[in-house]
């Protein structure tokens, strides 16, 4: 598994930074993220570590799909139970504790984490913060997949890491899981009002309407005229930056 | 030609905002500088419109080498007098003329130009704006190639493009150019101290001898521990937006 990792110059010299974790987005690698976010200036204006891993697992042995939005490069966060899926997608767990483990071992040695992703990764990093209260200060999310169960890139995915049993499918659910959190860490979602999978994909009303429903305070900016891309993330980051550096720094 | 453009808010309402031109490096397109460089945020807090021309004239009727650093990819910002690349590589006259007579008439309405570049883009930024007094306000260049004449780069490229005559080569040369130039505008270079090329192909220091001689005030900062990517670019992006914003608006 290849990861990227920005280290600010005060981790150079004292391991005890905080850190970001980053889940992108369907297609991604560990490079798309470290290339186009310019997250790092923010990043070392707050002392932060960010570590952006793939997206599933790679490589020749490794199952795949023709579909972009199954197999390599879509791995949903999702310890996958069918086959042939079940041995090596298992993102998850690595996201979640695997990889956090490898990079407090070896980078920061520090246990104040936050997480944050785009769309795919946006689900991901809901739900990991949502299924584990207390490991993660706070959460943020650009374009989200918030309702994986009703929507079909989630429904594709869920079916075939899962199978059909669709409660199994409810502990990858932000919108099932925002309900029952027992720790509300701070929430932030960032959509572009433009954004071309805002009503099929995406739908981040229900999400609202959950929090509502719950009474988490879950917030949620509509950014008129911004689409999907990392130009959208971008144009944001500083703020995603600031809001995670405000309960981790 | 393709071009990048970014067009802040303002531009939208009113036609009147200033212009950085951004030069690319070797083997770039006009995609890099738009998704990597994270120069967005800060043309939109001083309104100013970006705009990143190609490298190169392209395309299957076009001439090409197979070497990276010569062709397609590798204009190096000169009128080409030799063949086969004189019909097609008038890259010194497009970045220069064409391409901001098409701006000005669809975009900026504005006659504020500033210009940068990184690489053999600083090396062309430089060029245009020497040979140009009063036509831009401020030039800035990150890794520049500030005297081809003497690096195996530029070397190569201005035989092939130009011929022979060493002569000639002078009107694209920046150390050649500061020592004469009848309008001294503010000049900044940022170059990283770990770049593989900072002593083979770069050489600032020949730039800032020139401008002692000249008595022409060049500030040059290196940058210790960066690296010939887009990554130092990014670093101090912020820098040299308000360095040309300064003048620009």
């Amino acid at each position: 598994m290849k990861f990227g990792i920005y280290l600010p110059e005060v981790a150079l010299r004292r391991k005890k930074c905080p850190v970001l974790y980053w889940l992108s987005g369907l297609t991604c690698t560990e490079q798309n993220f470290v290339s186009k976010a310019g997250a790092q200036r923010y990043a070392a204006e707050h002392g932060i570590i960010v570590v952006a891993p793939d997206t599933s697992p790679r490589g020749n042995n490794v199952p795949d799909s023709p579909d972009y939005d199954l197999g390599q490069g879509a791995g949903f966060y999702v310890n996958a139970k069918r086959e042939p899926w079940a041995k090596h997608f298992r993102m998850y767990d690595y996201v979640a504790f695997e990889l956090p483990a490898l990079i407090e071992s070896e980078f920061a040695s520090s246990e104040a984490r936050s997480i944050s992703g785009h769309s795919m990764g946006g689900h991901g990093a809901l739900v990991v913060a949502l299924r584990n209260p207390g490991r993660y200060r706070s959460v943020s999310a650009f374009s989200p997949i918030v309702a994986p169960s009703q929507v079909p890139w989630g429904q594709k995915a869920l079916a075939a890491y899962l199978g059909d049993d669709r409660e199994a499918w409810k502990q990858y659910d932000a919108v099932e899981l925002v309900g029952n959190a027992s720790e509300r860490l701070p929430l932030l979602v960032d959509q572009g009002g433009d954004d071309e999978f805002l009503n099929t994909q995406l739908r981040p009303q229900l999400l609202k309407e959950a929090g509502e429903k719950a009474g988490y305070s879950v917030q949620i900016n509509m950014r008129e005229g911004y689409d999907h891309s990392y130009y959208f993330i971008a144009s944001f980051m500083r703020e995603h930056m600031a809001f995670h550096a405000k309960v981790l720094t």
